[in-house]
């Protein structure tokens, strides 16, 4: 009889995003005349730039001719887009990388959620707090740990405990009985108190979950600040996994687009990029996944696996490349000549255009909200404002608050993380109509 | 400290296809004047139709506008193509699916790999021996077995004490000392003495992996071979992951397309399709996946667990649902509407004129291989021969034997698994003037 993974019953039923729709859809079931303004999109709404769109078109017409057709590509993509990306994103800013240190792939979320598999269950896990969901979920799935407890109880019971300040574990630190080994997840709380920047924990994580500029609060860390996190992790051999899918949303100074910026960062990071946000991709799938050859580890094999081999030091390029090619076949290659076309200078010039676009549309967002007396922050080098919700009311509560009152759609700030409640995120990725004709 | 996957470690390092063409590379090295017919491609190579290509230009063109522009799609795929998927692939064989059985993803091999997550540790695995290697290997990264010896080691093994006839425990089966429940892998033979049909284990297994017509022997099950599997499974309470993404091929009555057309298979079969070898679409990525909601199987929780909850009966259809929009983004539009096109009368005429040439190549190739003395099975429902290497010789020593004496190209059987010793794999899918010249 098969075991299914009961881990599974473990996650939230509800998806974060889907539940904020379906109160949209009801909301606008009720009230068909009002007008909604959807400031919690998540997904880019500008259009692809033309020059990009005729080169998809080329690539498309590639395909119907025997002499240029192309079946299976590289699964780690094609070097004509590795290359562009090398050149424009990182040895611009003097960081140097091979071809066969970038993987192309069709989305961030499919390489945060799959690099799981690199790692054993038995690691301590850190992870900001809000999140982006998916960095727990995948994490539950793969049975690292064990809830004690549902996420949304144990987030009401820090609120009553007014503990909101402080780490907390919130799963269950399992030492694992045959290898004593630990096992487990720690939330690091990133909140006004501590400037949204999280502390080092006092057990040490061997992953360290790094989203920055972050989502979902729109704040960003110092290259002082995340040195802090490389040397931490260079002294207690721990991996970061760095998510900078917004990173061409930063407009300040002295806030790293790459961690590899930081002196060392290639011995200890993992870096996810994507065309998503950036160059309006979400909707044709790419991105990629930087893992430096200077990234290894050693792998301690117990007595019964050491008859027939030594501890070994592994390239986590090499297995995650093995992962790779395992379970995946490669980006589209219209999508990839498509990603290429984005660093042309005609594609560049639209593509900053629309993200500034975006981020007036987040400070003008911002600006409403400071006027009417909130706290926010974020917006500034991300599209993402982080609201402080008035203090009585949950999120949820916020949500149904100003949906009925403003017809203003936002996402709750408890769907990502406990340390998020009491806050919720606003986007700037609606059009600037709406932004401008917000009255609070 | 970071500690590792160390499953990774009990992979065989060179994936099968990459070591065939670094010896295929050197040789070309060695004999730059020498033709090469290549017989070893696992790739379509015939254009895609005009009509599907225009569709996809006409999905870009309206990617640059802001009216038609599309984000993220549902992370399940577009109604649009499901429609067409159930209506042409399934209600013609007397069918009925719902929209949410059907999962679009980027390929076949993503979905076989990804879905292992589904399954806990403690399982037991039937795979068919020889087998698409990433069967195995996914299973193997997941840790649900310890390998007691290489693949490889094993394989000689089994060929010097002449057991290719029976099932074998090519890994360890494991009880997990906690949970009291058997864990591995049981490889099933699939060879000339049983006809390349795969006999029901001694061992129940709980999850049983069957690819017909099969890839890489090109044999077929017919419905009544297919239909114990199904009864079998039912009985056991194990789950069917079957691959049929060369459906597309079979030509003979009586051979089941899709697993669905046996009586019951919707409470025991999840069914992985692909436009790949169909549609000629490696190169956009699009698959799908169907998981019934008949098929559904009880979580017994532990005591421990058992406190919060009772043992409960679980969807698969809603645990694969919550895995795929946790890990996975949906497919490209563009790709979705070329694979929407697909279903076109005009298209369609074409892809089976394409299917028909690849079958004819597969033909002309078995059929000179016989006249030159050798056995060879398949060809006939798939693009794939299965030859019979001669006595004496392993499949890598006849590799290197036909492509010094012939310049032809071909796959090691053993690449495959043990069973596939003594074997070699020729493919329909080059070009129709290489299997004529082909002397032997």
């Amino acid at each position: 009889m098969i075991k299914l993974n009961k881990n599974f019953l473990k996650l939230q039923d509800n998806y974060l995003f889907s539940e904020v729709n379906t109160k949209m859809r009801q909301y606008k079931e009720k009230n068909p005349n009002k007008k909604i303004i959807n400031l919690g999109i998540g997904d880019v709404t500008r259009p692809i730039p033309k020059i990009i769109v005729e080169t998809m078109k080329m690539a498309c017409d590639e395909m119907k001719e025997s002499a240029t057709f192309r079946g299976y590509g590289p699964e780690q993509g094609y070097d004509f887009l590795k290359e562009k990306i090398i050149k424009y994103d990182y040895n611009i800013r003097g960081i140097s990388l091979d071809l066969d240190e970038v993987f192309i792939s069709d989305g961030s979320k499919c390489d945060v959620g799959n690099i799981v598999d690199l790692f054993a269950k038995e690691n301590v896990v850190a992870i900001t707090d809000p999140v982006y969901p998916v960095y727990l979920d995948t994490n539950i799935i793969a049975g690292r740990n064990t809830l004690k407890e549902e996420v949304t109880s144990n987030s009401s019971k820090l609120k009553q405990n007014n503990i909101k300040q402080e780490e907390h574990i919130a799963f269950e630190l399992q030492e694992d009985t045959e290898k004593n080994k630990l096992s487990g997840i720690i939330l690091m709380p990133c909140n006004k108190e501590n400037n949204f920047i999280p502390q080092i924990p006092s057990k040490i994580p061997d992953i360290i979950y790094l989203c920055y500029p972050n989502n979902p609060t729109g704040t960003v860390l110092s290259k002082e600040e995340l040195k802090k996190w490389v040397d931490y992790a260079k002294e207690n051999e721990s991996i970061i996994l760095f998510d900078s899918a917004y990173e061409a949303y930063i407009t300040e100074e002295n806030i790293p687009h790459s961690i590899y910026e930081i002196e060392g960062a290639k011995e200890v990071a993992i870096e996810f990029r994507s065309f998503s946000k950036t160059a309006g991709f979400t909707g044709l799938r790419c991105a990629y996944t930087i893992v430096p050859k200077e990234l290894k580890r050693e792998i301690k094999l117990e007595e019964r696996d050491s008859s027939s081999r030594n501890n070994t030091i592994v390239s986590v390029n090499k297995i995650w490349n093995r992962r790779h090619c395992t379970k995946f076949n490669g980006v589209s290659y219209i999508t990839q000549r498509g990603a290429e076309a984005v660093y042309c200078e005609e594609a560049q010039k639209e593509l900053k255009e629309n993200i500034k676009y975006y981020l007036t549309n987040a400070k003008i967002i911002k600006e409403k909200f400071v006027n009417a007396g909130f706290n926010a922050y974020g917006g500034v080098n991300s599209p993402y404002v982080w609201l402080e919700v008035p203090k009585g009311k949950t999120s949820w509560e916020f949500f149904d608050d100003i949906l009925e009152k403003y017809g203003i759609v936002g996402t709750p700030g408890s769907g990502f993380g406990p340390n998020g409640e009491g806050y919720f995120r606003l986007t700037g990725f609606g059009k600037r109509e709406d932004a401008e004709s917000l009255v609070i």
